[in-house]
């Protein structure tokens, strides 16, 4: 065992020792009570952060509901209150006034349809006022959701035991799954299990921490010798202290000029004792490719002992 | 008393000892004269940093007033300016042209009410000019608001002093209110108090100055020993020297790849002394949660002397 | 004479002994040739940049213009083109077709006038989707504009030499100008003259190279100690030497996360000898408040010898 | 031959010895596979990285492509679909077709053609949210654009190889080519070239690594001394090497307060041995002028042996 200093993570020191600290997509594994009700950031984050699928199935249901509100009032507003609208069944009269309110709140305003009554003057006013808002507000979140600077780091699904020199290393691989240039990408590793009653978190010294471009696959080497917290630690010593490796990545995105961060974490039962990666890399008439799909290529190799 | 290095903060040594720099929402306790009358940058900064309720208030609010304003000014272009309006009352006229405005502003233009006269036409292009800059400058003003990098965190209302180690402790907790990801968390803390004549800002060593994830909640403690400036006062003494401990804190926004601060400050008043913070965190079934309605529950404590 | 090391800031060094290398206003004295004609980036920059009033004016000009230039080519269109246009003179023809220009590029679009040939038809598309791109662009420059993060600094329009200590000081005042919170801000300074042939640039050493809040108005103090580079000058030498001290402050401005930067520089004859800024602080009833008019009050005193 | 530490670039070490790392417009030079095929951060990335020409004509292209679909669905809508639409020949409906559909993505909406059938009145709700969106896309393209901090820097064509002090000097020119100021501008170097099996990356020092103000041009200089990689290096052994010398530039740009990266690469055959850069400052009526034009002009020079 060695005397690597136990690093803070922030997660105390009562944490049940079956816990993930980090989750496979970097997420961390903490839930928080007590938020007010009404959080306007944190719905805006949630808009932001979700995915297209998600984001453009809520932004569609929010135009219809809110279409089909201001149909219903329109409705309510009785006979003669938008010009042209079919008043012979109040079914017709529905979906008109529905089309009337999409016209309305997205300011297309053809103008066949148009309030005639007061009622229905008012209410469009205030719905095209919305619509603005509305328009604004979807503006922003489609702008936020492609500026918001995140690196997408595709990271091997198992970690790797493997021999490395005359001994053995843990190793992860990694690259960046978007087309934005990540510079003076740095990777800080440690490894976190419990022993006797707590749980310590030691840091993993690696082979090479920083690169200055991420353009092909990173290959992450954390090399078991005498300062490793792995030294001397087996494929059952891991397992029965629920071991969890946490890799904190950081980088410059050249597109936006910000700094990145990525993060995920592998528990025990996600790194192959005895394996190493297949190359990804091929190059051909002086291009170099890299294939994304065989970052999680493995080949049974013996250990060092 | 300790000889640590008085921290200059930027307010000068000839402050009013009864003075407080922080706020308890962290904005800074100076006010100032002689600015600009037209400043556009404050007062974009101010519907910035607005609550919602009061943003949306003001939006509607100058929304209603350049209308009304608009319509009044159609409303003298006279009889015939504006087709298909009610010119059988002033006062139908004036709403009538109040809803014209409005659909002028919103570029809806339902086209059943178009102005007629030249007069009309001239005001109605410059409003639909004056619609076109204001939904921009909203949509800049949503974005602005959400898009904004700022750490919210709740503070505990009370600081305390309370037995640590062999010692005692001066301890603030505090949480992130965000479902935002804050990482790399720093606090800095130091006491002002007035001694003699003048005011001095001494800096308070923390037990653990930096974690890597803010995700739960932090009790910040800045251990009473020889090398803090706390030592020998007692409760008595910091309300004599209208003792004040400000709280610097820094961390990475994940969201937004930002830096963000934030800042509060405790009142001698507002330290309890013999306290403790209960835990707000729980476990179960492998799930940890934070309660931040209970990051304010204390229990009293004996001090060790 | 000290011997401090030459700073390079990048102005070469055959420069003119008579040039300022930056203007009072922060902007640097270099004119440039040679660039690209179409500089979409630098269009930008300069819109973002420039003052309200020119903002506005050069903004409602293009409308103007375009809206102009769109109604010239519906009015050689020929009669017929619109519907509801007045063909009945030539003036009136073009008011009109610059009217339905304008309501067409606003997407207001009453309909009343609406195109009718084919040619206009097309016209009309084009400038609906052109108006879309203006709408787009002016809510970009918008936001650019108030986002963007400068540091609004107001300088003291004189420096001053003043008794400091056993010796003088020179000074400079200076105070955030903007109601957004600059915090950790930082001064450097140094002097450039010329020496014989060259010119040099040498760092001039602070009393106070930082404070944590630039809250209230700041006096940065350069001793004139034997570590000065104008240690042995006198008011003549200066002149002489065509000196000038330039100023960089760095702060990080709390509204938007961001590092901010601001410049300034004092030419020999703007630099005040035997004289000292009066304070421009007052506290009364607990409130400190800064007077931004008079950062730059001054009275005489004697020097040091 | 130095011992300078082998630099890691993260380009591995299996690559072939004729691969260019950094193309001279400063991309990496390697292709990747297994992405995605839905990647809708990469196409903002690739509408925000490409020239204004091709992103006008896009834009362009998918607002005729959008029109002319939905214009093909309102056209098989049938009869009386649409109000005022030409029935008399296809290509006349289709046209009117595409008309109405531009009125309503664009929300203009003069009304004239206006859904009469509730399938139009359907199509046209879908088009108008649609059109509201793609105006919300266009907004955050074209800021995305203009905000997008990058440097743009023109390097010299070809790099030198000068004589400097009492031996010689590889030596390259840049210029920053937009109107935003640059500070604390800083260069780093390095020197890739195959030996034997292997390909080195070694660093090359500069005479001058960082200057305060990007204003003028910047020679960056690299002494060929007993520390340099290039030391007892002839041109033949470049070529043989297949040498490659990589620039990184990294400033802080004043206009949107980021730190930007520029990079390139000189190969072999773009170093002029024996050249040396001519001026391209000129300085008149205390007006110093840098001409971009001139910055490649070079004059031939023998070197120190």
């Amino acid at each position: 065992m060695n005397k690597q200093k136990n690093k803070e993570l922030g997660f105390g020191k009562n944490v049940d020792s079956n816990f993930r600290y980090i989750k496979r997509d970097g997420s961390i594994n903490v839930k928080r009570k007590g938020l007010p009700l009404f959080r306007p950031f944190d719905l805006f984050h949630m808009l932001i952060t979700i995915g297209w699928v998600q984001f453009l199935f809520l932004t569609a249901l929010s135009f219809l509901l809110i279409n089909g509100l201001f149909a219903l009032i329109y409705f309510f507003c009785g006979k003669g209150a938008i010009s042209l609208i079919d008043y012979s069944s109040p079914v017709k009269t529905y979906w008109d006034s529905f089309f009337f309110s999409i016209q309305t709140i997205t300011t297309v305003g053809y103008g066949g349809m148009r309030p005639i009554l007061l009622s229905t003057k008012i209410i469009s006013s205030v719905e095209s006022f919305i619509g603005l808002l509305g328009i604004a507000l979807v503006t922003g979140l489609l702008y936020g959701r492609f500026s918001r600077p995140v690196a997408k780091i595709k990271y091997s699904d198992l970690a790797v035991v493997t021999p490395f020199k005359t001994g053995n290393a843990f190793m992860v691989k990694l690259a960046n799954q978007r087309s934005s240039k990540l510079i003076e990408a740095e990777v800080s590793m440690f490894l976190s299990y419990s022993i006797g009653e707590g749980r310590v978190n030691l840091p993993m010294e690696l082979d090479l921490k920083k690169i200055d471009f991420l353009a092909m696959t990173w290959t992450v080497v954390h090399p078991i010798n005498e300062n490793s917290p792995w030294v001397g630690l087996t494929e059952v010593d891991m397992k029965k202290g629920n071991a969890e490796v946490v890799i904190l990545l950081k980088a410059f995105d050249d597109t936006f000029s910000q700094t990145v961060y990525s993060r995920t974490s592998y528990k025990y039962d996600e790194v192959q004792w005895g394996a190493k990666f297949k190359t990804s890399i091929s190059t051909e008439n002086n291009q170099v490719t890299v294939d994304l799909d065989r970052i999680d290529e493995l080949e049974v190799v013996e250990l060092n002992t």
